[in-house]
């Protein structure tokens, strides 16, 4: 049952320096494409449906890299506006161990995405041809040209039957100091509009300012988000704990809350190559169970291990097949096959 | 006491997407030559050995470039024939943790060494200078005319006093469905004119569908692999256990049957770079072990830790000299050797 | 004026030696998918037009390999349908001066395209949503099955109105001895489905057997095309002769004839970093002509500064914007642009 | 007689394509730092001088990477500050024959040296330590706030008797429509400011919106130089004139006006590998040769040859010896040196 | 309270295979330049010192890699002579696992450094300009003139009221048979005239040949180290345990006696990335902390940080800042930092 | 009629700084092996002869390493003893356009083969095993034991009726001062030992102290040959007039002088990969014809052709089938083959 999904996001440029060297040290540098609305697309063509992007890209070599890179990913360029000059880049240093990755980012806020006019998007159209809509919360931090684009695309799929997905991710270097209570109302208009959201209890806590005196996450997020579900309307709130265990292998539990009823997945423990994007490959897994009409445990485990299979594959975008992700829900690793 | 080997053989071109990216997102290949035959030579050679494949390359620059590959290796290529138009080949794209490598193969069914006609070898004249030949269950897997040609040479050496070696490795995909059927004459044919066979319980259940109502493996193997020897009057017959941990490291225990007696290796445990071909490696320690006249002890000591060692080298090809497989076998891991 | 234009062909699997080394010396391949179809219609693309390859691509890495490669391309793969194992591969050895490149095919002939049974493709399908449709000499090569799917398929496009370009593109190797015989009547049924041919004075004599007594290149084009386009009604005869310099450079003049007259491009002389695919990017710039109503000098002059472009551009595939192409068509080469 | 050389501007991250690939066909970028003040400070410590720039540069990986690379061209750090975020950066796309290099430009008016506030710098401590000084055009075309810092600073290396270089350098794109007669006042107050200028008849011409009418290059160069000199009580002025050539090749004749009298080095024919930097190459052979008082047919000689050396070397940056350059001002190209 | 600091030690150029190829297997080599003080004094000006290093460098392409190298690494390079023409160098083939890493010297007797003339460096200029001199037992297992410009330069330094470091750091393969007994009087010297001095219970034993009946290290060193502090005037000795894991995990404990009081810092365990150069790192936080005057509880626990992140980066020098390393003492391995 | 043919020489190890970078810029090198004695006899196992080399490489990783490359080469190791430490090296810089290639040695004075001990080879069982040995004047500049080996292996082959080739390939860099006087004895013992002797005009007059009064490089060729053939009873003297062009491209002509005639190949003028190396393929081109019993001038046109494809191929080492060669001796250019 191949649905017709995009999200409204910014590209980003990725620039990172190969294996484990630092930025002066190097001297080359692999770059790629991405963004959490990429990834979402992306994983969910691999899935055997049809992701679009809504974005704009500058009318230039770097725009031009971008789009062909996104096709290349199965992502449908058909919504994606040229103009501008700037795509907003960042700088991946791998850490190694007991030294952590690093990123530093070059200056977005001039980006073509950033800085679209009124009117760039023809959102009507889009809401025609969509079933589903995906938002994150690190376009929501931009600026209030981004945020009204934002928001008038979900209200005009809202208004056309379509769904809307929004993933919270609250970055706070981008909302700067005292970010919570700027980024509040934002959250509420869009949790207003959403009818599956990922978050976990922090961002009840911080962003939604709800008060809690359990202090274990678990029961946190057990007081929290049935009040936030039932505040704001929404079907569907899932997402992940993660565990960073002593031996650099992490440690993931997805849970989803739906129909009034928690599901959690088991705890996958596993080694990671590249960590960037693997939250999308759970939104995606979600979104994909929904569609087929998963049970609760299978949805969730298979946004589980779909996540877990993002972080042992090069990039931010995930490239699991759903076949690849079945299997890696059944069956220990295994022998080279051939 | 080196002595003259020479295993009859395929060599295949591994293609292999570098670092741990699927093909769908890389733009290089390393490659490399590699097949059974030429694993076990290049390994005997590195211990002292002259080993010699006997197999058929391309008149082409794709054939030119694997025969300079062999002699890198150390492989004499004196009974290597030219002729005919392709080589077999595999891409190989790299797992990491919970994802397993994958291995894509070309079309090998016309390759200058599956289609070399009869009187390509001179096996007379091949068996005179050798005093072991080596064979593989891929090759038998292949076709009439390559059955045919392993067959004769088998034969010949036999007829000169050589010393015939073969490895059962029976890869399903290669047999296709009711494949034990289809191998099981073939199998025994070969059994009868080998000296030494590489194989395990699964050998014997499957392939030669013979019966036990053991449930463990080394109750079947210690049931099982008298009776073959018996059968097919095999002096020695040698093999591994392998065991996947959770951690990615593999485990290996290595056993001989020889005079009426098992002997097992400690179990191993190891992190694994490269896979492929260390099952090879522990076939070159067994007859290595059997020309130098070392103990049952030593002799599978030496080939579970020549295979050890493969496992942390690049390529198919095992890498090691006695010296350093002596040293794996008695020191723990150290610090830089400078 | 955006069109829809289809190509049916084969996708190949080039896989190059970097820089200047022989496959003997190398350890690393680029590699990349093209042929003659993705290559003008992922150029069409480049020129604003929707390129659609109508082709069978292997269910394994390696075709999901090839189908991202062709949409990063820009080519549409909705008429590209997913089956068989192989897919055809060359292996390309850069020349340097006095040295030419080589090029070694793997095994062609059991590709998925090559060998697509009876009903692989919904021509009637594909022949309601194109405008043009384009086939290649190539192709006409391979086998009678490839052969049937390439005339039923151009009938299609003819009983919906649509245009059939036709490259007569004559491969000696792929057709063996006695070769001009066997293609000949293949040939004649393609051009006379044909509206627009590309071709030189060769074809016509060798496969087309026409007599001519001039000996000159220019002469016997100008003798034997309208006969040619008379014979089996085509509307437009379009070609390049190539000329090799002693100092490595090339000199190519293109050629069209139409409304029973001809005419031809200025000589252009260019150095050449790939020269594969060029011919290809002549086709794509008469065809765009066509579709723009360019004047026949534009077309030609646009076609062979296509052409030259693709000299200079990696890979097989085409890379230049209609706006570039028309800036090195008037403008000397320049400083760099900043 | 080695002198102290500083040079304000800034350091811009250069990030190549390898190889003729465009930006939307390769995968990994090739980076490096640069800058008409490093390009010159550089070049001029290869000769043996003491070279420093004066810049800021971001606190973060990429401002460490670009400090490190600056320090490894032998460019001493002591009068560069760290703060902001940003480093402008530009893609470069290598061209081919006949197809044009391009360069593609980030955002860099928000960069760490584009926003240095009032008072980062400590002129006055420069300008006691140095004897010359360099400015460029491309920094004048920024903003109010970097304008103030370079006239500042002039001003103080005057008051200290220390030498003020400027190069006029151009760039339409920073200035923007009706650039001319924004940049004209900006121009004169710095020319005012000089000793020596780099410039040639179009900046008389368009900059200065000086008449001729004369309508050959040198003609005019000879006219109007000689009168810029006398109006703004400049002591040299020098320059280039370049000729781009049909087989790619470029030819440069140098020239130099000082003490009322013109000389003009031989027109020298070379090829390419990285256009870029040349012309700091020829500034930096200027000031050398005035530095050790080579005659005026020497200077320009020397200057004229390191800037057709700098056209041979990877990178903006010269990086050829002076003796390497004598050299090549008098043998012709040579066989391996060993 | 930034200090100046020099070494005195060998360049060696570093010739390594990358991945995990041997030197037979690979075509290509990344190369560094490093040493014991290069490590040191690089590391210290990533502290905010000023870090010189006293060396000979050939004058030749290799002298101007290494010393353009070294000026990237941040080390000073006023006290580098240049003179003679070779450069030691060394082959590093990287272990994986079971298999260890392998180094294969190059002749370095003929080393520009090693045949450094009476007179090469000025010992009284260099003393005057710098608080604190490092050596190393590698340069002291030389030769005669090495060991010669070695006393002198300790000499002068003390002399000048400067803190002479010394670090026993012994090489059987450099001291040859009969090692330890011709080493002991030059140690013996150079311990007279140390401050501050790097050594372990080994050292004491074998080296200066000092009697225990202790069994066990730390024992041992407990022992030990207070007699050999009385003995040789050393206000502070430094040094670490490693532990090599069956993992492939190494632990490290710091340890540091001073004013008659032994600290120790808790036990590290980490993954290695590259081990080369992290005792190095150990020194130059000893030498950092007491610049600083740190508790020697801070001290030691910086020193064992600066060597545990030393592991993890990417060749021999390390690359921390301070801050990196404060917060590697404290914090758990976290997240990406974005 | 396919020979056993020796080479006597050191192997030397190329470490190149790949593309156009200085060893100050980049970070990677490129390593092979080769000598002029490697590639004469890879270059005539190309053509179908059995290559051996006779020389000593060092016992750990960089000897195997080069032993692995010269079997990759076809060159077979029967002859090549393995003892000592150092292995020659020399790191090349890749000159462009009007920056020439720049070759610096490491030390090759205390090289495995430059210190070999009397007795490190068996001369007669070599001798009785082959029908030509080559010796070149590098080898020649080395040191007594050298010089003594060469000699002895000299006599031995002629004892045993073999033939003797001697490229003269005087460097004066390894001679030194008075580097002709030095040499003259030792060349002429070789001449009076050497049957096929490489040299021009120019090893007459300078090494062999021969006076002439013609000024042209052919006049005083033809004057002096004669008198060195009948001098030294030299049946062959062979060599080359290379003229290198404006326009980076080099002119060769080949010369033979047998049975008291000269005969000239055609002025060759081609463009050059790599220089290095293309001596030893005229030689071996030489040798070839005369083993093959082509008439002077198919030889001397087959060595010519040898050497131009030789400067198109990378490496030191020639690459060329006799069949190639044979083509390039009659075609133009072409197009790719395909």
């Amino acid at each position: 049952m191949a649905k017709h999904i995009a999200a409204f996001g910014e590209v980003m440029m990725r620039l990172q320096v190969p294996g484990y060297e630092l930025l002066s040290q190097a001297s080359t540098l692999q770059y790629s494409f991405s963004g959490t609305g990429v990834n979402v697309t992306s994983a969910l063509s691999h899935f055997g449906h049809r992701g679009y992007l809504v974005s704009r890209l500058p009318e230039n070599a770097v725009g031009d890299a971008a789009a062909s890179y996104l096709r290349k990913l199965g992502v449908d360029s058909s919504f994606i506006v040229r103009g501008g000059k700037y795509l907003g880049m960042y700088f991946l240093e791998n850490g190694f161990g007991a030294r952590p990755s690093r990123v530093t980012y070059s200056n977005r806020q001039e980006s073509s995405f950033n800085i679209a006019p009124e009117g760039t998007y023809n959102f009507d159209e889009i809401a025609k041809n969509i079933d589903i809509i995906h938002f994150c919360g690190i376009t929501l931090a931009m600026n209030d040209g981004v945020r009204r684009h934002m928001k008038e695309l979900a209200r005009a799929v809202k208004s056309h039957g379509g769904t809307v997905v929004f993933d919270c991710n609250y970055r706070p270097a981008h909302w700067g100091e005292g970010g919570y209570a700027k980024a509040k109302p934002h959250y509420e208009e869009m949790l207003q509009l959403a009818d599956i959201v990922m978050m976990n209890e922090k961002d009840a806590i911080f962003t939604l300012g709800m008060p809690t005196d359990k202090t274990e996450r678990e029961e946190q997020l057990i007081e929290l988000l049935p009040q936030v579900a039932k505040r704001y309307q929404i079907s569907l709130i899932a997402g992940t704990h993660r565990f960073i265990n002593s031996d650099n292998t992490h440690s993931l539990r997805g849970f989803m809350y739906k129909n009034e009823a928690f599901t959690f997945s088991n705890l996958l423990t596993f080694s990671i190559y590249d960590r960037i994007g693997a939250g999308d490959a759970y939104t995606s897994g979600i979104i994909h169970g929904e569609i087929e009409g998963f049970t609760p445990d299978k949805t969730v485990g298979f946004a589980a291990a779909a996540s877990m299979l993002a972080h042992t594959v090069v990039g931010d975008t995930p490239m699991s097949s759903e076949s690849e992700i079945l299997r890696a829900m059944t069956e220990a690793v295994g022998d080279v096959e051939r």
